[in-house]
């Protein structure tokens, strides 16, 4: 049998919303780190306590959490996306080039949407996870993050 | 070095949460298109500021966001799921037909759950992003849908 | 045409956020049902109408939703999940053994964020869904998974 433990339950107070809009130009197909640029909203929100989230407003780039460590893990992480969507197969949607198709479905197969708790004004994240933007095109694209922080605020 | 640049941060008092039920008769495999239906809940109540979400009740049907434009990049998308998780493979779980297996995995490569910035009373989706229902099994069923908005109220 | 329909919208005033740490033993690779521990956070915190949410702290376990009845359908997702990201394959990161880098590639194809409804103080996940954490690594670990509220409490 699994063994499970629970702290207790911390509750607060909740009255805030806030927002703003991330713009990250790409290289081109790779992973960009945009953990610092996360942490940097929610320490000008004044954001406490709740949960953050982001949302790419794209359907070839998406978001993901990963290990920031190792680079070589974002490398072999590219590796499997292209095995798992090539390019090279044929696709009915084709207009926009060989890279395009095969950006929309790795975009599926990773998210579009990502939420991170808040504690104590910072991400809850783990020692070694990263929030990373993924370009999927070739060519570099200017790609637009909405992020959100709802919860308690500093006041 | 890749550049980015972030809006300030509004901030606004949020003490709304909303809630209401979709429930769609999918034709079978394929996409249901539920952007509009999405926008009408957020409308009825009243969202300003804030965060949509939606929750699929089932484990063989599932959500995504992709480009509203050219249906081919759907018609692509199901040959891409059909590649990732193909029927015709040995499964030990085959008592529902050769199609429900399949479409378990493929609804855990998509999403059970999305979530949506809203601003200014609106989804801040980009200009090529719908919110689809996909059904993964090959006959029609009732799927529901729970929609939520959590945020800053019109009043 | 597919046919849709939506319940009214129902809303209330929200301003309770909740937190707790729930961390898992798990025996290795394969699925723990956490539903339990879920709404068991969910009670202790009053929560009432709003939405739960999951973050695991780790790039090498992740979360799912997925049915609940035929324990058959978890086995096919591991068999599901070892065809789409195979042992055996050449990954640049080894160091740290050959269930390393497919246990990435697994967490990148499933969710480390999920969220679920809650109405009238539960879960509204659907008859035949429950709640995992999925290791993916073949030794056990102890994994973090942060718990949250946000929404309307019982008082």
């Amino acid at each position: 049998m699994p063994r499970m433990t629970r702290t207790p339950a911390q509750i607060v107070h909740s009255d805030l919303h806030a927002g703003a809009t991330l713009t990250v130009a790409t290289p081109g197909e790779g992973f960009t780190d945009i953990t610092r640029e996360v942490a940097a909203f929610l320490s000008e929100a004044g954001a406490r306590f709740g949960m953050a989230y982001l949302f790419c407003r794209h359907t070839s780039a998406s978001l993901t959490i990963q290990e920031n460590a190792d680079p070589d893990v974002r490398t072999d992480l590219l590796t499997a996306l292209d095995r798992l969507a090539p390019q090279g197969r044929h696709w009915v949607h084709d207009l926009e080039g060989p890279d395009d198709m095969p950006a929309h479905v790795r975009t599926v197969l990773t998210d579009t949407h990502l939420a991170i708790p808040v504690r104590d004004g910072r991400l809850a994240l783990g020692t070694w996870q990263g929030v990373y933007l993924i370009e999927h095109r070739a060519k570099p694209h200017h790609r637009e993050i909405v992020l959100g922080f709802s919860g308690q605020g500093a006041a």
